[in-house]
């Protein structure tokens, strides 16, 4: 099934009567809405027309500036990208000549691999388990193929909610450095943790292996999207200059600059309203999460097994060997519940008794309503 | 000269007391600045959070079902993209493989070089004159060379201001249509039209040609930039099923979707504030126009070839054989004056004496201060 069928089941989803996992939507619930309205005021008033004309192909420049003194780099290593998913088509576009090899997580975010596609990368699947990558098995890859990229999601990764742990995250930034492999971080919901202690990013780790900043191998990519909203479509890249400079290039090509009155709006939010959304997030993911697992623990049979999420939007559940989770969604439709099977995020197939959940968007009574109904439709097809 | 060094060259035209004649911005004292402050307020009060929630990667509907019926088309056929610079990656994404013939005109748009060069088009060069591109010269391109994608700018033409007449119009459909080989036509200025009268789009005439919507080989681009503002990045295409279906796959890699709420914004605009804006503009631009070729009439010497624009944002000077208008730029920056060269609007070089200027967002007085510095400029490099 491809991320095309995949969208065309997430449109049945939207039918009201369905209980819906399958979407990675934030939620809506929780949108500072008044504050945009208040912000984008502000803005027009602020900029008066500037808000409304080009602007840089690099972004507003006190975008940059908040974003790279966060990070303690210059703002002259931040690029401002129309939402996380152009940073990866750009980092493609720059990076990825036909045939080169791209090393993805088995499983990987379905948007990266739509995103990297047209550049026609060879994938090679590095395996994973509850501590994210493994990296005896990547390393064993590294000796025998020489790969361009590296793209991981290290935090509450999308598809499957795993964290990559600290003690491998060190050894991966020291293992791509020496075989000289560049590695994207795609990190949207990095700050949305509400459990556990937070591991550095690769890109921290980067900035200490390479010792300066233009010279480091890890590109960050982050976004306002998980975090704010992603209807403004506000993310952005972090990277050495030689690479910024030819993402300047590649996204002038591409839409010339991410729409100017967005970025001025979230500066706009940054101070106040950003730390104080990021709380109110991160806790009603926290307690979602919780609810949806304590359910599963009830209604889901033996034999099944299921992650559990420090943070983010999703959870990953694997089912017996031999039952396929896409045959299954037709059964689970008609109970009026939906998920999205696992199968497509493996860039070359597998995971058939797989699927991801998302608890992002669900109120307790639809995800008691609705793990019910998965729990029977697992059983029934254990029958 | 590349793209990027006239970047370059236009951050320095940017100081206050250089009058440029460079950019292509429109004209930000006409921005309708409380039309977007009440629009936003509505669309946030009408739509709640799902003006800041993901949205269709086809774009908003309302939207499309506009653009559509005025075109008389279903919204099918209506793509929303991120300014008309992304429709030309995803075009030059889904439409040019390696070493494909794209057939341009001699100028042309280099925005539109800059989105198709990552896909490694084949480029010939059109010769254009007065009515737009010479159609004689085409049926003998066709007829030796196969090629695969046609690009034009038929409308006030970026940079030359050139409009294709009428009859070439139809010639070009009819010789495109029998040689198989696809159109682009980028129309970002068609309805800012201030003397003369308006001839049918391609796209129009493609529609007669294939006698249905889903046949045509006619694939046309506009955009809101030019007729409300430039920085909210709202354009869209109008094709063929096949096409449009295409189309959506790239985009979804590439950006997901167009921001949701700027779309709503513009939907807000069309009915009342646009139309006002359009006939605001075309005055504006008509003004601007007839007072930069008054003086260009006086102050110019003889042997300078120029344009007469009926509509949009440029002309075109064409110096007399041997002068080099790249070389001349810093004598123009050194009487405070800014131009773009010609020269990197041909895709296969050429045009060294020749440069572009644009009227759009220059007051009288710049314009007559600008225009004679010009032509001083100018006598000096004859000298």
């Amino acid at each position: 099934m491809s991320a095309s069928a995949i969208r065309e089941i997430l449109k049945i989803t939207q039918q009201p009567d369905i209980i819906s996992f399958a979407g990675g939507l934030p939620a809506p619930e929780l949108f500072p809405v008044e504050d945009v309205r208040r912000a984008t005021d502000n803005v027009l008033t602020k900029y008066g027309p500037a808000a409304l004309q080009y602007s840089t192909t690099e972004g507003h420049p006190p975008l940059r500036q908040w974003i790279g003194s966060r990070a303690g780099i210059p703002a002259a290593n931040v690029q401002i990208v129309t939402g996380s998913q152009q940073a990866l088509d750009l980092l493609g576009k720059i990076l990825i000549s036909e045939g080169d090899t791209v090393l993805v997580e088995a499983p990987t975010y379905l948007g990266a691999l739509q995103s990297f596609q047209p550049y026609g990368p060879n994938y090679v699947q590095m395996p994973t388990d509850d501590g994210g990558i493994d990296l005896d098995a990547l390393e064993k890859i590294l000796k025998t193929t020489p790969a361009k990229l590296l793209y991981a999601v290290p935090n509450f990764q999308n598809p499957t909610g795993r964290t990559l742990n600290a003690e491998r995250r060190r050894r991966l930034v020291e293992l791509t450095g020496q075989y000289g492999v560049l590695v994207i971080e795609d990190d949207p919901y990095g700050q949305l943790r509400f459990t556990g202690e937070a591991a550095p990013s690769l890109y921290e780790l980067g900035l200490e292996y390479a010792g300066d900043v233009d010279s480091s191998h890890i590109i960050y990519c982050s976004s306002f999207s998980k975090t704010l909203v992603p209807g403004l479509r506000d993310a952005w890249v972090q990277a050495a200059a030689p690479i910024i400079s030819k993402l300047v290039q590649a996204k002038q090509g591409a839409d010339l600059h991410t729409p100017t009155l967005n970025q001025m709006i979230v500066t706009e939010l940054l101070d106040d309203v950003l730390p104080r959304q990021i709380e109110t997030v991160k806790k009603a993911y926290g307690e979602r999460a919780g609810i949806m697992l304590g359910h599963i623990k009830q209604q889901f049979p033996g034999g099944v097994e299921y992650t559990t999420p420090e943070g983010g939007m999703f959870l990953w559940v694997t089912l017996p060997q031999g039952l396929d989770s896409t045959q299954m969604l037709v059964r689970a439709l008609t109970r009026n519940v939906a998920y999205v099977p696992g199968s497509p995020f493996f860039a070359l197939g597998g995971g058939e008794n797989t699927l991801r959940l998302s608890y992002s968007s669900a109120t307790p009574e639809q995800i008691e309503t609705g793990i019910k109904a998965l729990g029977e439709t697992i059983r029934e097809a254990m029958d």
